[in-house]
């Protein structure tokens, strides 16, 4: 399996911190050894960063981890492989351009069998988390108008992650740099840090860090991961089923399909 | 404008020394300081980087100096804006995937008009250079079948590449990863080195290499750039209207369009 790792904020925010915890169990305090990759949008665009090292050794990861890189929405992924090989081409998050925008995707869970319908969105590599976000990119595409609505997008999105979630297990982030759509197959979690700040302390490596010397009272920060990543903080964890559509840090949208 | 660099080579060779020579152009020895991005191509996937910081200060590009990233093909670009704001969304090299595979391209010139056909790809930025780019996905993907060979390929390379060049200045590199392909509208040099291979020394730093100690007697490394990057070699100029076809160090398909 793999884990995932998301974040909206309402001012940019760098991932220093979090992504210093989730990268230690890419070889460290855990398995997930396989390559990570992490996208940070600025603006319309998307800095991305994949690598097949284990991100607890990668020089890259290292860079990111002393180098904020400041965003209001960023997805990250560390892999266990498990449906193809460990290289380059299967390493998470993938990206695609829809209508304009560069739409990002990371999967934790499996679908051995899982093979998507036609449309013109081709997965390079031959994961089966490439193929579902392929599947996402084209029925979204052929089903909604540009212009559609978060409420239209979330409903498909939805339905398409309730079925993907009958065949297997489908934990997923997905962003076009709007918002962040974040689905609950097995297990997922969140925690939202706002005024007044504290200080958390990461579960994977002894550090801390007081978030009061690091924001400005305004500042809403929100953390999605498949994991918690800080012992001393209460996470609330989502329910199989449930999704939530993050924008600058808030819920804007969310419901169950159990 | 802008500067551009490619590789071609037929073993996975790293880009330090000429990436290490183009990058003092960004803000040291040149003007071309609005961002810079490479992408470094592993098997089918590719390892991209991108900064709207000047190349020549940036902690990203000094990692890339130092970290060496062995890919047979790859493209860099550094910046000097002139349409479109700086910013990450339009920091080339642009990508799209086609047919499975990704899709890079940088440009050096400038089309202040032009406008993209009808297509499914769209720019995400406001330049000139990534609306050239979807121009060419589109016409490629409308006119081609999924297994187009390279001639037929090339043939509609070149014939967009002469129809834009009458509209402004259109140097480029593109690839999928398999090929390169370079057209010169006003400038570009390239190098192949193989063996015996001797030492190098950088235009814009002082820095040299010894390639004998680098490489085994079978390597073909070409580089394509807009400026030669070294000044004790001798590189070979491109006239206007040149393309070649680069594939695994050699040119397996040229032609001029005068």
């Amino acid at each position: 399996m793999c884990e995932l790792l998301g974040m909206s904020a309402n001012t940019p925010t760098d991932l220093c911190f979090s992504f210093t915890g989730l990268t230690r169990r890419g070889g460290e305090t855990g398995p997930h050894k396989d390559g990570w990759g992490v996208a940070f949008y600025e603006g319309k665009g998307v800095r991305c960063f994949h690598d097949p090292e284990p991100s607890a050794s990668s020089r890259i990861a290292e860079l990111i981890q002393q180098h904020p890189i400041k965003s209001k929405t960023a997805i990250c992924h560390i892999r266990q492989a498990n449906v193809g090989d460990i290289n380059l081409a299967n390493t998470h998050p993938f990206v695609r351009e829809l209508w304009g925008r560069y739409w990002v995707f990371a999967h934790n869970g499996q679908l051995k069998s899982f093979t998507r319908r036609v449309g013109m969105y081709e997965p390079v590599g031959d994961t089966d988390s490439e193929e579902l976000f392929c599947d996402v990119m084209n029925q979204v595409r052929q089903s909604l108008p540009r212009d559609a609505m978060p409420k239209q997008l979330t409903d498909i999105l939805v339905e398409l992650a309730d079925s993907y979630r009958q065949q297997g297990v489908f934990n997923c982030l997905l962003s076009n740099g709007d918002w962040l759509f974040s689905y609950c197959s097995t297990k997922m979690a969140y925690i939202t840090r706002r005024a007044p700040f504290g200080p958390a302390h990461l579960s994977d490596a002894e550090v801390s860090i007081d978030f009061a010397a690091e924001t400005t009272p305004n500042d809403v920060v929100s953390i999605i991961a498949t994991e918690p990543l800080t012992d001393d903080e209460s996470w609330t964890l989502y329910q199989p089923g449930d999704w939530k559509l993050w924008q600058l840090g808030e819920v804007v949208a969310e419901g169950n399909s159990r």
